[in-house]
């Protein structure tokens, strides 16, 4: 087959992303709710800070007593009260009065200013101070921060330290989710074993097992793991039952694109496969079905090409499915060599990132996993392209980014 | 005090590093090792492939028979057996013969390539082979991969989905990692209260409880969180309890510079305090102390600043006090504006990445948690520089890059 026949990655992105459902929403406490994707704008319910309060240890005072006042030119006040975090004072602030006052706390009413502590001077309840200050200094300003009313938080975010925190001071101690999608992983293979030290025969070990559902787990979603012999009659089985149980499927195996093959064709039995083979290297026999209103998504076996196809279609889709638009950030670096590539195709070529420049892995089979382990990104080479030049900047996709 | 008096970013890191204990070590089953440190290093028991293998559907031949050969010039092979995925041909293949073999299949003894089926047509045991091959054409070699007694991943690694592949390729069920530390969180000050819609009085709404547990959470360690109000008895009385049975502390609140406070002089009491005060911009008040041999950070109680000392200083001990070596990917943007800065301090600005520029967001206070939320990076003005010119190329430390 010729590679216009295939389906460009593009192309394939679309029909899938147009095909998915969002997850329904649940409401949780905001205690468990790091990484997790908000369903709901977040109003605010409170001024934050929630009173003008002090920026500084000092003395709360009127700014305007300090005027023309300096270090070699003193003035003095009475200190009336003391309040420290956690507290208020009831005391009305006049002209002649401070109020020592603790980083955080409410500025007495009167006051407009904070004076810090180390240009003053206490003694018997007599303040010295030493500076002057403008009215407003050394005090964060009510609803600094953001007002009541405000839209502090839209939907679709994940939730990360700082969306915690301004949820939790808009006055919110739950917060609504989309619900973690459910992916049933069937790996196929009458080969596969779990790790054991001797293999027997053509016993291969199953390491999909593990790249897969540890890449559906770095997608926030929750894997259950099946394995299946190579039967179309056990395979259609086990479709019908996860497809009822699970918002989305993703086998591995069983997508050549010559011939018949055992996933494909029970795809196209049991519903439509709008794709099957795909312009992009390493994992051009990717395939994607949708059967009873579910997102099948098919891998190759092999385990490189199957961890492409992952990162290529199936991450941004369990993103969406869970209402998260998750961008991973990719940067620019110059290759360290030339590197050829083929019109109408999307190569990902496994590489290292080293300074500003761009090291790509010389590597012969799909198979290979250490070179995986080896790399750390992806150069992908747009299907524009002929190549790389030696030394030119090429599009580099960080592993490391493509986590949520 | 002067910025001369305070210790630099790098001289504190060096501190704290020096200072750290490695976590002991578990096995674990591979099934639960997904973002574990590995803390031995793997040397594979098997070869990967196990055995020379297909790397296509079609059929197992004597590369010579085909020699010559070609789509007008075809030639004849009889049909010996037929073997699919997990199945192996007990013949030894001769001259003149075929054997039907799926991808991933072992190669049969006598044979030395593989004729894709596409280039075939078979009918009653009779194959006609339209191509020529090569002796090793689609035969992935036995140890292409890796060998017996290969090292295939070294210590300290963090387990992503091709090192989980990789460890059960080589054989293994089970692995070595380090054992999550415990870290004892202790949010300080009397006015903090858990989120609710009405607040009285002085009380302020607790946000460093949800950054800071998310924040650890990110660092791959178990955060036990505690509140205390700001009584120098309670929080020696907490220090020692929890120094007793967390592998490590994080307070906040309590760190001011200019005199005496709560959790610092706690830490000057209990044990060795070698940093108060760094020169870092937000972030300056931050406290590491060492007590009963183990690390006190003690983080000021403004929610940004307290982040950017987590991000700067924390982040990495609790990385390293898992065996891990992580560093974040910085990129390089250019300023959409001047920036300036003040030479001996470091600066950790909020900014947001927009294609190849970088914008410093316009903030006051280091309590102003909105810009958390509308940042996604930190432009690193570093002690040696005055500013940033406009158009200026600068340092970026993208948040999403310090998760591990």
């Amino acid at each position: 087959m010729f590679l216009s026949q295939f389906t460009t990655p593009d192309d394939a992105k679309k029909i899938i992303t147009d095909s998915l459902k969002t997850s329904a929403v649940e409401e949780i406490p905001l205690e468990k709710a790091y990484q997790r994707v908000i369903a709901q704008e977040v109003i605010s319910t409170l001024n934050s800070p929630p009173f003008d309060r002090s920026a500084m240890d000092g003395y709360a005072i009127l700014a305007e007593d300090s005027f023309s006042h300096s270090e070699t030119n003193p003035f003095h006040l009475k200190v009336v009260d003391r309040i420290g975090a956690g507290e208020k004072s009831n005391l009305k602030l006049k002209s002649g009065e401070a109020i020592k006052i603790a980083t955080g706390a409410p500025i007495p009413a009167g006051a407009n200013a904070v004076v810090m502590e180390e240009y003053t001077h206490e003694e018997d309840d007599t303040l010295e101070v030493l500076t002057s200050v403008v009215p407003g200094e050394n005090v964060s300003p009510a609803g600094e921060d953001f007002n009541k009313g405000d839209l502090v938080l839209k939907k679709g975010k994940l939730l990360g330290p700082a969306e915690l925190a301004i949820i939790a001071s808009a006055g919110f101690s739950k917060v609504k989710i989309f619900k973690k999608p459910k992916i049933a992983v069937l790996i196929t293979g009458s080969e596969l074993v779990m790790p054991k030290n001797i293999l027997e025969g053509a016993e291969v070990i199953n390491s999909n097992h593990f790249t897969i559902k540890s890449m559906v787990e770095s997608c926030l979603a929750i894997p259950k793991m099946l394995h299946s012999i190579d039967s179309a009659e056990l395979v259609e089985e086990i479709f019908e039952k996860l497809l009822d149980e699970y918002d989305a499927l993703i086998t591995t195996g069983g997508t050549a694109i010559s011939k018949g093959d055992v996933v494909v064709d029970v795809a196209e039995k049991l519903g439509d496969v709008p794709i099957h083979g795909v312009s992009l290297r390493p994992g051009k026999p990717f395939g994607f079905a949708q059967i009873h209103g579910k997102p099948v998504f098919m891998l190759s076996g092999f385990p490189v090409a199957a961890m492409v196809q992952f990162d290529v279609f199936v991450r941004q889709a369990l993103f969406k499915m869970q209402g998260l638009t998750f961008k991973p950030l990719l940067v620019q670096k110059k290759a360290t060599r030339k590197i050829p590539s083929t019109l109408g195709r999307t190569d990902y070529i496994r590489a290292k990132i080293e300074g500003q420049m761009v090291r790509p892995l010389k590597i012969k089979g799909s198979g290979i996993i250490k070179s995986m382990v080896e790399s750390d990104s992806y150069i992908i080479i747009p299907e524009n392209l002929e190549g790389i030049e030696k030394g030119a900047e090429c599009e580099v996709l960080p592993y490391h980014s493509l986590k949520a």
